[in-house]
């Protein structure tokens, strides 16, 4: 397979850095084809700005959907983004690997998702009328790829656990698993996430290593999450609300959008 | 009182800047003093790297963690961090607008808080032992303070409904809400968000504005979200569990975190 691994961490000799190289060096010795997009390397812009759309007439109003709209349809994205976007069509898997900062990715690859999916390739895809909105959540661009996320936390597993205080990981990975991975397509695996980190000593990342590998060997295999398909049947349309039928062993949030077998589980 | 409104949207004449117009017009109609940082305007900086660390050796390994207690600790970090911090602490009320991109903040936003939000000042506040894990969630540099964010949204209302199909608006929030302005001590105000922006016209705008101006008026008096405090009694310590008899009413997910009265509701 083809692999696309998005790295996001300024320092090469960080933990972060250490795994990209492991599972990189996995990947490869199972014969697959790996690409590395080092956004802070390649010193990546992370700001929508008017420096994204050079067809945007100099006095006109900056609308970034619009914009992202026009210049995806006339090929005109600047460079940096167009090579982005052939990678994620050349890749069969995409791989995002960052350290978790206030509970989300870093800036830099916020502005990578938000520069590099543009409307018409990551979303605005597919008909939008009263019987259908849209090709996403299942279906889209990207779809028939596999996506997931390495993640290293600071915070102790049991803060992250089901009760913990920081809130469960799954939930707060879902805005990211779900809503950027999933929406354009993507079967999305289970997060590889690496707890207490500032705490690893030598001792403790040869299993990290271990984990990380066996993670990378089984990444044909390994049964996505398996989240609702917008288009699937479960959600009413236009509303794309969940039927009421649905999800009653979950009683709200995120989990709903997950099928049942396995939010029982 | 003071408030700070912190601006993230590329293009003064968007929708996203009416609305910061009409809320800094009421402030400062109820006598409120008003300060903006509007970090596009400002060219903010988004990324943390080894800028961030002046007093950082050249040949060091730089870890971000380390790097922002030393530079806070020692008053080294870079003077717009500085001048953030400053606001920060000045602020009675700190407003977050931003357009909801990829369901979550734009990257020069998310760049401004992993940037400011440095260590010692925002988190690893307080003793951490096995008897109290720091001042957070509810306690902290900026208890007794408040907090909004004012979002636009691309998407329908009901796509972001208890259960449409992008997950609830609370939930997507919560990492922001609870994990980056709870934790730090502020009392969290329910979000100010506008639905299907890109729909919206001159007609449309007003009811919306005066919505905004309500919301304006009452910054004071708006109960806080009631997110349950880490060192209120609700959690098992370091384990930093909910303890087993609470949230009975939520079965899982965020809702947890909230106490039960409204949670309910």
């Amino acid at each position: 397979m083809k692999v696309l691994l998005v790295f996001a961490h300024p320092e090469p000799r960080s933990l972060n850095g250490a795994l990209r190289d492991v599972a990189v060096k996995e990947l490869q010795a199972q014969g697959h084809e790996v690409r590395v997009s080092d956004l802070y390397a390649d010193g990546w812009k992370s700001e929508i700005d008017r420096a994204d759309f050079p067809s945007l007439a100099a006095d006109a109003r900056l609308m970034p959907v619009a914009a992202s709209r026009n210049a995806f349809g006339t090929d005109t994205l600047t460079d940096d983004v167009k090579a982005e976007i052939e990678k994620l069509l050349w890749a069969d898997v995409l791989i995002l690997q960052f350290p978790l900062w206030w509970f989300s990715m870093p800036a830099i690859l916020k502005g990578w998702v938000d520069r590099v999916f543009a409307f018409g390739f990551a979303y605005g895809v597919g008909e939008h009328s009263d019987k259908r909105w849209g090709d996403r959540y299942g279906e889209g661009t990207l779809v028939g790829k596999r996506a997931m996320l390495i993640v290293t936390a600071g915070g102790w597993e049991a803060h992250y656990a089901s009760r913990g205080v920081n809130g469960p990981i799954d939930d707060l990975l879902f805005p990211i698993n779900h809503g950027i991975l999933y929406y354009p397509g993507y079967d999305v695996l289970p997060p590889f996430v690496t707890y207490s980190v500032d705490r690893l000593d030598e001792a403790g990342f040869e299993p990290v290593a271990e984990s990380l590998r066996a993670r990378m060997r089984t990444l044909e295999t390994t049964p996505p999450i398996p989240y609702r398909r917008q288009n699937g049947g479960d959600y009413h349309i236009p509303s794309m609300q969940l039927r009421p039928e649905l999800g009653e062993a979950v009683a709200a949030g995120f989990a709903l959008h997950v099928q049942d077998e396995t939010a029982a589980g």
